[in-house]
C-alpha cells in the first residue's frame, strides 16, 4: 500500500489513522460480533456513538446551549431548498451574498421559494474577493442573510465574522472550511456542512441551528426536512446515515488528538502560508484571489502559460499529488489542503512546483 | 473476531465477504493510494464504480430500458414526500393501501401534499394480511396507488404482484425485501428502496422509475428531489453518499456470486419455511399474521406467556442470536432474515426457542 498526497476537493482525503480504525473495525465494533453499520440506529450501541459524536462536536466548536445539532441527509445542495422551507417563517424576501459558484447555487434555489436579494456581489469582478460587510445592502425585511463562508471552486474564504440582528439571521454554508479553524457560532443563525470535506464521507449534513428559528417549516416542506421534527427525534425520524456519523465522530475524535481546532488553525495557517509564500515568489504560477480572501483550504492557480496545465498535472500524479486539477468552471490548478493534507504533503507539491518551473519556465 | 447471527431489522447484517472487502480496501482501492471515499464522485474511478453499480441492479432485477435507476439521499421517509412531489402531475388524488406501520407513516406524509384515497386497509383486523386486489377500490382519478409490500413491522408481504393500468402505476415501497427475490419491474411505474436492509449501508435510496413518469415535479420539490434533474445527472446533481454507492456495488456482485436473485429466493424460501414451520409446530409461540401474506424477511411472533420474553431474548443474546426484539408498536420477536442471514443462522435460532420452550413451555 503506498498512499498518495491526496488534494481532491471532495469527497476529501480522511486521516489515515481514522481510515485505519474503521478498517480494523469494520467486521467487529467494539467486541458485539458485528459492524458498526449493522447494528439499529436506536440500539444502545449507536446511540452512544451518535451522543458522543455530537458532543464532541459541541466541544471542538464550543457550540453553545442554545443551538441544536443536526446530522440529516441530502447533502449541503438539499440545504439550499432546505433553509427558506424552514426558515422563511412567513416572510417573503431573503438576502443573499455572491462570492461565487456555491452562492450562486444557493440564490438559484432559494429564488424558488422566495423573493431573493442578493445584497452584494463580486460576480463583476470575476470573484476574486469576498465583498466587505461594509458593501452589503441588506432588505429591511429579509427573513435571513445567507452567505458561503468558503467557496471550494474560486477559492475564497471569509476571513472574518460577519454580523446581524437577532431578527435576521446569518446563515452560513461553511460545507468546505468547517472545522478548520474556531469559529464563532454565537454569530450564525444556522450553519450547514456537507462531511465530504473535513468531517468524513460524503451523505451526511451537519446543521447547527438556533432553537428559536425553529418550528415555522413551509407546509410544503418534507417532514424529514423540517429542523423541528429532527431534533424532536434526535435526528433519527428517519433511518441516519449511521456509518457516515460513525467515520465523523472518527473525525471528531481525531481532532481532539491534533489539539481541537485552534491547533488545526495554526497547521491550516502554516499550510496555507507555505503555499501562497511559493506561489507569490514566482511569476510561472499566477493567482487571482484577493490576498485578504485567500481561501486556507482551497488553493487555486494558474500556470502562466496555460498549455503546460495538464503537463503539470500529469507530472503531479505521477509523483503521487493527485487530484489537483482545477474545477472545469475555472480551469486552471486547485490545492484542497483541508485539516487531512500534512504539511508533507504541501511541502510535496511545493517541491514539484519548483522543479517544474526550473524546466519549463 | 466472533461475529454473531445478526438479526437486525436495519440498518441489518451485511455478507461478511463483503465487509471484509471493504475492510481490506479502505486504505487503498484498487491501488490508487486513497480510498474510495476520498475520490471525487465525478472522478473516472467513481464514475466507473457507479456505472458498474447501475449495471449490475439492471441485471439482478431485469430493469426494462424505459426505467431509469437513481441512488439518491434521504431513505425511504423522504421518498413519502419526493413521490407526491413528483408523481401527482398536477392532479389531486392519489391511491394507498394500508398494511401497517410503513404504509400509514406514507399515507400521513401524502395527505400533506394531495387528497389520499385509502383505497384498502387490514387495520381493523390488527394488519394480520394483506387486502386481497379485488378488495381494492381505487379512484377514479388517482395519479398512482401506492403499497409497501413488506411492512418490516408487522412482519407482511405481498406474495403476489400488484397491477394497474399504464396511466396509474402502481408505486411501491420495497425497502425491506427488495433483492430477495424476481420482481416483475414493469408492473411498476415506481419502485424506491432505503439500502439498509437488503442493499447496503443507510444513506442511499434506491429509485426505479419508468421514464415517462419524471419531468412534472411540484414547483417546491427541492430540485435535488426532483427525478428529472437526478437523472440528467447522473445521480450527481449533489454529492452522493458515494461509499454507501461502492457498499451497494460490492452486495450487488456478492449476490450475483450466489446466482442471482432466482437463487437467492429459493435461499430465503428455505429459511423462512425452516422458521414457520418451527412456530406452527409450537402452541409455545404464536404467529398473528395470516400464512399467505407471511414475509420472508420479517418473521414476527410472540411468546404466548409474554413475560417470558425478555428472558427469550436475553438467551438468545448470550447464544450469538442478536437483536431479535419486536419493534415497540408491536412487541414480541421478530426474526429477520435477509439475504446476508445464512440458514445456519435460521437453525440456530430455531436450536434455541426449541430448547427455550423444552425448559419454559
Amino acid at each position: 500500500m503506498n498512499r498518495v498526497f491526496n488534494f481532491s476537493p471532495g469527497p476529501a482525503a480522511l486521516p489515515e489513522e481514522v481510515l485505519s480504525q474503521a478498517s480494523g473495525e469494520m467486521l467487529d465494533w467494539h467486541g458485539i460480533g458485528m459492524s458498526i453499520m449493522e447494528v439499529s440506529h436506536r440500539g444502545k450501541d449507536f446511540m452512544a456513538l451518535a451522543q458522543q459524536a455530537e458532543a464532541d462536536l459541541r466541544d471542538l466548536l464550543d457550540i453553545p446551549s442554545n443551538y441544536k445539532v443536526l446530522f440529516m441527509h441530502g447533502g449541503a445542495i438539499a440545504q439550499n431548498a432546505i433553509v427558506p422551507l424552514n426558515l422563511l417563517r412567513g416572510k417573503t424576501v431573503a438576502d443573499y451574498v455572491d462570492t461565487g459558484s456555491w452562492s450562486t447555487k444557493s440564490i438559484n434555489e432559494a429564488r424558488r421559494y422566495c423573493t431573493v436579494n442578493v445584497i452584494a456581489s463580486s460576480k463583476g469582478e470575476d470573484y476574486v474577493r469576498v465583498p466587505k460587510q461594509s458593501e452589503w445592502q441588506p432588505s429591511k425585511d429579509a427573513a435571513y442573510i445567507h452567505v458561503c463562508t468558503n467557496e471550494t471552486i474560486g477559492g475564497l474564504e471569509y476571513q472574518w465574522t460577519p454580523t446581524s440582528s437577532f431578527d435576521v439571521p446569518i446563515v452560513a454554508d461553511m460545507s468546505s472550511h468547517i472545522l478548520s479553524r474556531p469559529i464563532d457560532v454565537s454569530s450564525y443563525g444556522l450553519i450547514y456542512a456537507g462531511a465530504q470535506k473535513n468531517i468524513g464521507q460524503a451523505g451526511v449534513t451537519i446543521v447547527i441551528v438556533r432553537e428559536d428559528l425553529i418550528g415555522q417549516a413551509h407546509s410544503h416542506c418534507p417532514t424529514v426536512f423540517d429542523y423541528k421534527t429532527q431534533i424532536e427525534n434526535q435526528s433519527m425520524f428517519n433511518t441516519p446515515a449511521t456509518y457516515a456519523i460513525y467515520m465523523a465522530g472518527l473525525v471528531f475524535q481525531w481532532l481532539k488528538r491534533q489539539g481541537g481546532l485552534v491547533a488545526m488553525e495554526q497547521r491550516n495557517i502554516e499550510k496555507a502560508d507555505l503555499l501562497y509564500d511559493a506561489l507569490d515568489h514566482s511569476d510561472f504560477y499566477i493567482t487571482k484571489v484577493c490576498k485578504e480572501d485567500r481561501s486556507r483550504m482551497n488553493v487555486t492557480f494558474f500556470l502562466e502559460d496555460d498549455g503546460l496545465t495538464p503537463v503539470f498535472l500529469a507530472g503531479a500524479s505521477q509523483r503521487g499529488l493527485a487530484n489537483l486539477k482545477g474545477h472545469k468552471l475555472v480551469g486552471g490548478v486547485r490545492a484542497s489542503i483541508y485539516n487531512s493534507m500534512s504539511v508533507e504533503g504541501v511541502r510535496a507539491l511545493i517541491a514539484w512546483m519548483n522543479e517544474f518551473e526550473l524546466i519549463h519556465g
